[in-house]
């Protein structure tokens, strides 16, 4: 009745890196397709930071730009005399740093400089805030918010060149490296030495720690590694007027005042440019199972979901959901048959343990218990059902794509709402995410790009996830597609701290204007 | 050979609380026994703030009163007025507040409020912020630096009556609550229905929530569980003009602007006053198991220790250790004997997992492999040993603590440096901790107190752990008695940094003062 496979990370790691290297703009919000070509003159187009709705009204819509200095001949001079070599002002090479991943969003820049110290990037920071020059930080560029890509004519400010692991002390499985780290690097040399990064994404094969750090980015293992703000130790932050920030704490222990690298996690780069991270690292777990389940309903899921606490306890690293909208939809533009029978709802369990023994023997238990009570209906394996939804649902037309954070057993009370609010206008509402982290991903698919449509589900979505308290972006960020959006999230005195808070550490604004900030602060 | 015992956690429970509510001043560095009785004139001794060499020039020493407010009647009135029957002046009632539980520390304040909410607390701030009436933020008054007592006539403002628990969410974990609520009280309620407190500490009897949040406390389940700085989801706080700062997500995703929550976690109430707290809450072990081993150096026990997180994974709940001179003082003083043969080290390990047989058999298994390779050469139980180090310190005389974070190589070298560096000076110097936390508690007793042997000690123990990047305060805070060491452990750009923080906060600097930050801000 029940399958459990064994599943490699390898198998994993190639489905999340075919998904990234072909098309699926993931958890793209809006989706405008740029043919202009990078202007090289200094004037910008207002087309190109339209908001959804295609109006420069819109609270996405790019703010005008703000009085920085414009780059002069003299500034190249120095750049150049302090990053011999690493001063890209070619419009080609410039341009794949312009211009988001998912070409959603793209800026204008004709400076893209690359240092390689943290004392390189203290006198770029340090002579920009002089001269009133705006700077754009930037790591794998595979943010998904329009955070990591120039507005205008920011200079950006690349950490791909400081890629350096300082120490790894193999006792305490504490890492110390230069920001520009790869992910999927630092986790290939972290294996050979019997421990794992404690965060995982589907971009790890571009996007870099500093990034990760700077986004709070969250992943596939928060459920069990919890968040960054608990695995980083120590930061190393250069400030917008090169001071350098020295948090670079190996200690799982320092309590000799503020933590003030808190501040900078999650601060997308507008409170200073992160140049080096220490991180907390487990051990690589020797064995990795896998189940998926189907079940009749949410509040069913939802009691798998404590049985499975409680029965697989420190094992269960992952417990995500899809309905049975996406497997239609896997099923009809991807070939993926459905393993087990046909439910309204899909789990899918991982588990990572110290003894394959022990793992598989808790699985086989809460599932005979979960049979018993008849929580789950049928189950066999598979993270690709999971992994490659995204990539089902851009086939299916235009995406509308949100993520959520709400209290778990009121995540598929939303898809089920704007389901029924949205009737016939979509052509289809699905919901999948991360059950174990309270993370819904919400995606309506039409026939091409809807104002009206986009009209019905925004502000309704944002309203609907204030009123219960969740989170209108659960791991992405605000950046610059979601910053006027703050306050369905947070207090109006809140934000106004977070711009007292910008303004103490960056006075004339030059670090990644026009994000994570409301316009009105 | 080896026996492995269970272990009730009402056992240690009880343990803990003997040593607290006996008499050992748990990591005293300084023990002043003062015998005056609480002056009611606005007169105060410079006596009673004298530093651990008995000078006013010691960094330890309390600097001169800040030219706050006195409380005159019109402010009892506003008070009374505010807070009904909950306006304690009553000399004898303050008392217990004005003195930490150590006795070293003490206070002259004359007025205790007890406010019940926080629009109590956000009143009674603002009032104090416009009349410049300094105020001291008290939970449960366990703290070991004397931070959570007033140095002067600060006000205590007392979260003790807000202890109402707002919400349990048992699906998710996520417990919220006021922060007046007592560890314990908290533990209690969250095991009976099947969690536990991320968090464990000597004085939860005591400890509130909120103290426990302001001083970022790690105790015994930080190994496992984490620091609050990743389980800690939501913070309310009042700020020092009585503005309320509502953070209190209960979601663990949500990255919509900085998290500001986090800079309150470990400030010790000189940022604001945390008035409600929500965390994440792990399920309650089905299985609880601790081995007590020996060995022979402590290049052996860090090889046993990484022998262990790869075997017993994540089932390790606690790695400590004690050394042979911890030993000799059990044996000496409390008549603990020693369950196993002796050794120059001893290791006790703790699980916790959700399948006794699982969790019995990978203890067997690595105990199996440990002596094998000759990593421990004998073994048996009890926490007891580890807990009770400290109360047999006190009767070995007059004894100086200190509380170190270190690589943890490094942690038994200072030991061994120390006890080389002071020779027949010390009549102990002996070491033990949290090796899973990098944590040293290093104690050095002499037959009476000794202003030659502190000489001798600091800031030599301050050098050595800033050499090593260590941290001079792994748990206990800097409150009062720290303040000055910070630059031994934090940056100078950093500290100023941290100054700035404050002055944005709390401007008039009436949360908290002459704590945490260092006199020459």
């Amino acid at each position: 009745m029940f399958g459990i496979f064994q599943t490699t990370r390898k198998l994993r790691t190639s489905l999340r890196l075919l998904s990234r290297a072909g098309l699926p703009p993931v958890d793209l919000q809006v989706q405008l397709l740029l043919r202009v070509r990078c202007p090289q003159s200094a004037t910008f187009s207002r087309e190109l930071h339209l908001g959804p709705d295609g109006s420069a009204s819109s609270p996405a819509a790019a703010p005008q730009r703000l009085p920085f200095s414009r780059v002069t001949v003299e500034d190249l001079t120095f750049f150049r005399k302090t990053l011999p070599g690493r001063v890209i002002t070619d419009p080609d090479l410039v341009q794949s740093s312009n211009e988001d991943w998912l070409k959603s969003v793209r800026g204008s820049s004709e400076v893209l400089l690359r240092p390689q110290t943290t004392q390189e990037v203290s006198q770029i920071l340090s002579y920009c805030q002089s001269r009133n020059l705006a700077v754009n930080p930037q790591g794998g560029n595979t943010g998904l918010v329009g955070g990591s890509v120039p507005v205008y004519d920011e200079i950006i400010l690349s950490t791909s060149l400081m890629n350096n692991i300082i120490s790894f002390d193999k006792i305490s499985g504490i890492l110390t490296c230069q920001a520009g780290c790869v992910l999927e690097n630092l986790s290939l040399y972290l294996e050979e030495r019997d421990y794992i990064m404690p965060l995982d994404l589907g971009a790890k094969g571009s996007c870099q720690i500093g990034g990760n750090v700077a986004t709070n980015a969250g992943g596939l293992r928060l459920l069990r590694y919890g968040s960054l703000h608990g695995t980083v130790l120590g930061l190393e932050v250069v400030l917008a007027d090169g001071q350098v920030l020295d948090c670079l704490s190996t200690l799982r222990k320092d309590n000799t005042g503020y933590d003030l690298k808190q501040l900078f996690i999650g601060s997308e780069g507008t409170l200073g440019v992160i140049t080096a991270v220490s991180i907390l690292c487990p051990r690589k777990p020797k064995s990795v199972n896998v189940v998926f389940l189907g079940c009749e309903t949410f509040d069913q899921l939802l009691k798998s979901f404590q049985l499975c606490k409680g029965m697989l306890g420190e094992i269960l690293s992952a417990f995500e959901f899809l309905d049975s909208e996406c497997m239609r939809l896997l099923n009809t533009h991807l070939k993926l048959a459905n393993p087990i029978s046909d439910c309204p709802l899909y789990i899918l369990i991982e588990t990572s343990g110290s003894d394959s023994g022990h793992d598989s023997q808790k699985l086989h238990n809460f599932l005979e218990e979960a049979m018993t009570s008849l929580l789950v209906t049928d189950g066999t394996t598979l993270w690709s059902l999971r992994e490659r939804v995204t990539e089902a649902l851009t086939h299916d037309g235009f995406t509308y794509k949100y993520d959520i954070s709400l209290p778990v057993e009121r995540i598929y009370q939303l898809v089920t709402d704007m389901r029924q609010h949205l009737g016939k206008r979509a052509r289809s509402v699905v919901g999948y995410g991360h059950v174990g982290d309270g993370n819904l991903h919400l995606n309506i698919t039409s026939s091409a790009k809807d104002p009206a449509l986009l009209a019905s589900i925004e502000p309704f979505i944002y309203e609907w996830t204030a009123k219960f308290h969740g989170s209108i972006s659960a791991e992405h960020g605000l950046g610059l597609k979601k910053r006027n959006y703050i306050y369905y999230s947070k207090s109006r005195p809140t934000v106004a701290v977070m711009g007292k808070m910008k303004t103490l550490l960056d006075p004339k604004g030059i670090l990644n204007p026009y994000k994570t900030l409301p316009d009105d602060l």
